[in-house]
């Protein structure tokens, strides 16, 4: 049941550390399957649906992704 | 430049507050934009390609998008 169409990972690396948050279209979080044993983070870049891997292990993209669930409640205090 | 064809947002409500994380194909966080004013967050299942909106505020769904960033640099200890 390969996830991707080619049954192998997406990223052959770990990935760029940052890209600019106004050109990101979408942030796709990839749990590690029977296809790619490790958990995968690719953003769709804006104006070109160009793809990147983004490293999970990057202050931005711990940052980046942390905002995305604490966002609505801080805004509600 | 709008993101979804309709030039809407994706999620009618707040979507639900978790799914089985084995159906999980893949989480995306979807910025807020010209087209949508919030940021969504849309989880793909498995077997069914079908789309469901999560809820931010969801414990479920922060403790599985923290998990997604802490998972690697806690392996390293």
């Amino acid at each position: 049941q390969a996830r991707a169409p080619k049954g192998r990972c997406f990223c052959v690396d770990k990935g760029v550390n940052m890209v600019p948050p106004k050109q990101i279209e979408k942030v796709e979080i990839i749990p590690a399957s029977r296809s790619c044993k490790t958990q995968e983070i690719v953003v769709t870049l804006k104006n070109s649906t160009e793809q990147k891997c983004l490293n999970p292990e990057s202050k931005f993209t711990q940052k980046y992704i942390m905002k995305a669930v604490e966002k609505r409640s801080l805004q509600k205090k």
